[in-house]
């Protein structure tokens, strides 16, 4: 039944000849990296206006326009920069990999670390931003937003453990439809401006009655709150082996492709803003707004809130691409435990999807699912891996005895150089909304990551057997055996275990603990019509605990076995073949292994002993 | 660093001698066992109110009054009848001993079933009323509820995972400071109002705008809405074995002094409400601002919300001391996994805590911790095991041949009939509004603990081994063996594994899976320099997955074994002495022993191989 239910939501499990098939070619990869950077349009602009409004008032309306035009140059310097990494990775080159091997192993991490949060941060912003586009067309979900974005992100979750390629089939039509919607939106919200000019002013107390005066920090706090909407860019070059061939090449047309539409869809929204001025705060977003001024109550309204829903939902699944991946390039390297690098049987990197939607969950939790308040904690983590992205490329072109080396490095060094601007404004401007929790949290993953790495050298270092030890070790016989059977009573179980153990050597001890006298006392007159000479030793636990005493004796016994004496705590175990037999059964089997396990030298064997469950 | 963590959240163990301490006396029965029914108050009225004044206006507080009446006559019979309970049940007679006793194992499941969903929605429900107390105080935490009272539940979690007995102590502090408020509210609040007169009317356009008319219907539906009140009373006849002796006498005299103090307090504040018009809905609940009228914005208005608050909480530990109980003995019946019987390191029942906590923290996020939402779950499994008790009852005295067994009889008949009645009238007011999920959810919770009891009795009847099977077995050696190491690479612990292996048998074989050819090649070269005869086996696997042709290799080896031929696969294990250490290893071991267990006959052996962490 569970096994039945598996397959229905996680699909049948695909043959490894099956992973060659999962890549991209251009319109797929297209849709699957575009969702990130051209879902935040929903936001992005949003957030600008936010820092505006309440200084401006209606001036920022045009002032919108001009940190746009700011975010769209940087944008141009971003698609160079990274078209460059393309080129020079075309083994997929993030952020990671690019700071690693030119700026060292310490900046690595920290590339790391910051993509991993911004990571988790694209799954938990997108899907709140993506419930908002929902609710604000029907606002008595209002309430339920938190639930609404919990519930996406599960679904997503179990898409993705199905399989990435199936995953970005279902993923590329919504993209497409939101791209169509945003250019009729644009195109017909422009011409109808034209033809019938702008609409009746509407109510904004909150700006109207804004009183402050432009300044360079201003414009710079609206700049860093809209650098939002270039997160997600980065995709495309890690990504760059998961394209079919030719990779790099369909790598780069998608990159440039992305760009032109993160171009048109956020300039072109934020000319709807300066002709329609969407009212904030408000419980509808102002991409809602800007529609509801250009289409009104009708099917297109509907047709872009649930596409955008979708995008924003979809844009996700960036993040659920590429952080297990990029956990995975991690553990290989060893920063990160190895289970990260296990592919599940529809050979996704299962753990690492768990892991991301366990995290991104709880921030929705913590912060309600409001978008405003995750964007401070966001785009800190994606500029400065640009920034290390961009040093380690100057350094890669130095190093490089490529023609042209020169005028690579002058367009990294421009990068770098923009971005790292960026950064310092972002940590600036957003550092006590939430900036602060990323800038603690970075030096932390780096240790952690660290310590791992230590750790896996150190067992590697105490496991190695040197050229010498192998000539000198002899593989004869070298010890004699006492194998204990735990036992509760005697039944079909626990009689072929103690055949089993017999057949490995004399020393075979049958151990039982109850906390029932009765049990105890007929346990003792059935053995002895068992024609045995093997030794039951029966303990009655006065407190009732069955384990513990059990446990203590075994140490016992332990202590007591010399050099040459192994002991082996033979354990019957039942098997069944419902899923929820294994629920009822074999939990104190598992604590004494445990224990066992932790604390001594003890070998331990489970002895398997099947139940017929269909009959 | 975890084990300290953990002692300092749970406590130290607690050694079973410890266990006969934990047991109440009557100022702390009363604490525990009191918080559940007295807080209440906190909503019962509420809930009363908000059925009446949509329909009546203003006279609703006139009603009130008489449906208060109504529900304090039948805690009057419902007191005789409990201690009626408690007289025959000395060792603790809830509903499902009752019912299952006197009316058959079908029947007592059902009041089973009734009283785990009564436990699990005593915690949501009385856990949202208490962060309800605190927002009404505190306005600006009304976004946070929802976390508020998931945070709540978790430290309660950790409070009873930590010994019933310390908690007990910390709750009856709380428990007498709120019987305190009350007095204090219900005596000033009475005396004021004779003084002083009704307060300044206040707005209430809800019930201005009334129209309705009064209807028998109306005052059933109030009245099963009021019932609410009396949840939590089973309590006392439930935990008679819990109380120091004279158990039975101790837990008579908690029994009448709980039920003055619900009489005392749910008719204080109901004619409180009757004087001073609390208005609804309103963000705040009528307790508050009853308590607002009286005390205005003084020290004792925040008093009674804080006290209100916490005994609130504290009514959870009800269910924290109910469910595990109740769920050991129905494990130890067969109905339930047998783990629901192992109690933890601090002497509690620690799954049944965990698993309480976890569903009730779900039903708080799905119905937004709104008490009014999940009270028409609440009170059907409530009255539901009240009717089952009261009916096993009467079976119970009709066989009994004690003197005065047909005055028993009549007492619980009017207590089977009222209840009966009241499960009637709140089932059908409340259906609609959730008390269908209830209804469809106590046969699916008897039909699986059915399952569950078949399933271990099936499972006792297949290994049960007659006298004569006894007889005939010989436990001499009858198997010859062979052991299969599966090993990455030759270090110290796979020489140490087979060094075991060899001296148990001389058929043992090396077998080596890797995706990695230079390994494998590192692995053969390095072999060659071992001076053994033992087989080493190594496979290239072309896709990457390491596990599948370990097993397939291993399930052809298990099929070619003869009758006297047992396989065991003895897997080196690293074991480190760190929490973290262990999420770094031994997960590939973990994969093959969970499959292998499952499909074949095959014997699983673990060398433990112990890593020096310290160094």
């Amino acid at each position: 039944m569970l096994k039945k239910l598996i397959k229905i939501l996680f699909g049948e499990p695909l043959s490894n000849e099956q992973a060659a098939g999962e890549k991209y070619n251009i319109p797929f990869g297209l849709a699957v990296m575009a969702s990130d950077s051209i879902s935040s349009v929903a936001y992005a602009g949003q957030e600008i206006l936010f820092v505006l409004i309440g200084v401006l008032g209606l001036a920022s309306y045009y002032w919108l326009g001009w940190i746009s035009l700011m975010i769209i140059g940087l944008l141009f310097i971003l698609t160079i920069s990274y078209i460059q990494i393309i080129k020079a990775y075309p083994q997929g080159g993030g952020a990671y990999i690019v700071a690693k091997e030119n700026l060292g192993t310490k900046l690595g991490l920290v590339a790391a670390a910051s993509l991993l949060i911004d990571y988790i941060l694209t799954v938990s912003v997108s899907a709140s931003s993506g419930v908002a586009a929902i609710t604000s067309a029907f606002p008595n979900l209002q309430p339920h937003a938190v639930k609404l974005v919990i519930i996406s992100i599960i679904i997503l979750t179990i898409l993705n453990l199905r399989g990435v390629s199936e995953s970005s089939k279902i993923f590329s039509i919504p993209t497409y439809l939101f791209i169509l919607g945003m250019i009729l939106l644009i195109t017909y919200g422009v011409i109808k401006y034209f033809l019938y000019g702008a609409p009746t002013a509407k109510v904004n107390s909150f700006a109207t009655n804004a009183t402050g005066t432009l300044s360079i920090f201003l414009i710079l706090r609206a700049f860093s709150s809209g650098c939002s909407a270039l997160t997600g860019l980065e995709a495309v070059s890690n990504a760059v082996p998961s394209f079919k061939e030719p990779s790099q090449k369909n790598a780069k047309i998608v990159m440039i492709l992305l760009s032109g539409l993160i171009l048109f869809i956020f300039g072109g929204t934020s000319l709807l803003a300066r002709f329609y001025h969407p009212v904030l705060p408000s419980n509808a977003t102002i991409l809602s707004q800007i529609t509801f001024s250009v289409f009104g109550n009708s099917f297109m309204y509907y047709f872009i809130q649930i596409t955008t829903a979708i995008i924003s939902l979809m844009a996700c699944n960036t993040a659920f691409t590429g952080f297990p991946m990029l956990m995975s390039v991690i553990a290989k390297d060893g920063f990160a435990p190895r289970q990260f690098t296990i592919k599940g049987k529809r050979l996704s990197l299962s753990i690492g999807i768990v892991v991301l939607s366990f995290i991104s969950g709880i921030l929705v939790f913590i912060f309600n699912a409001d978008v405003h308040n995750l964007i401070p904690l966001y785009s800190v983590g994606v500029f400065l891996s640009f920034t290390l992205a961009q040093t380690g490329m100057i350094i890669h072109w130095k190093n490089s005895n490529e023609s042209g080396w020169r005028k690579c490095v002058v367009i990294n060094s421009i990068g770098m150089i923009v971005t790292f601007i960026t950064t310092i404004i972002i940590i600036h401007e957003k550092f006590l909304e939430g900036a602060w929790i990323v800038i603690i949290l970075i030096p932390i993953l780096v240790f952690t990551m660290s310590s791992v790495w230590n750790h896996y050298n150190k067992v590697a270092e105490q496991l190695k057997v040197l050229k010498s030890d192998l000539e000198n070790t002899s593989l004869g016989k070298k010890f004699t055996h006492i194998v204990i059977v735990p036992i509760a009573s005697l039944n079909k179980a626990s009689l072929s275990a103690l055949q089993y153990a017999r057949s490995i050597t004399d020393d075979v001890i049958a151990l039982s603990v109850s906390a029932n006298k009765d049990e105890l006392e007929k346990l003792k007159i059935k053995w002895n019509e068992l024609n045995t000479d093997i030794l039951l030793i029966s303990k009655y636990s006065t407190y009732r605990q069955v384990i513990t005493p059990l446990l203590q004796y075994l140490d016992t016994i332990a202590d007591a076995a010399s050099d040459t004496e192994k002991i082996t705590v033979l354990m019957p175990q039942f098997v069944t073949h419902t899923w929820w037999g294994n629920l009822l059964h074999n939990h104190t089997g598992f604590f004494i292994r445990e224990n066992l396990l932790r604390k001594s030298n003890i070998i331990i064997s489970t002895y398997p002993y099947h139940l017929n469950d269909d009959k």
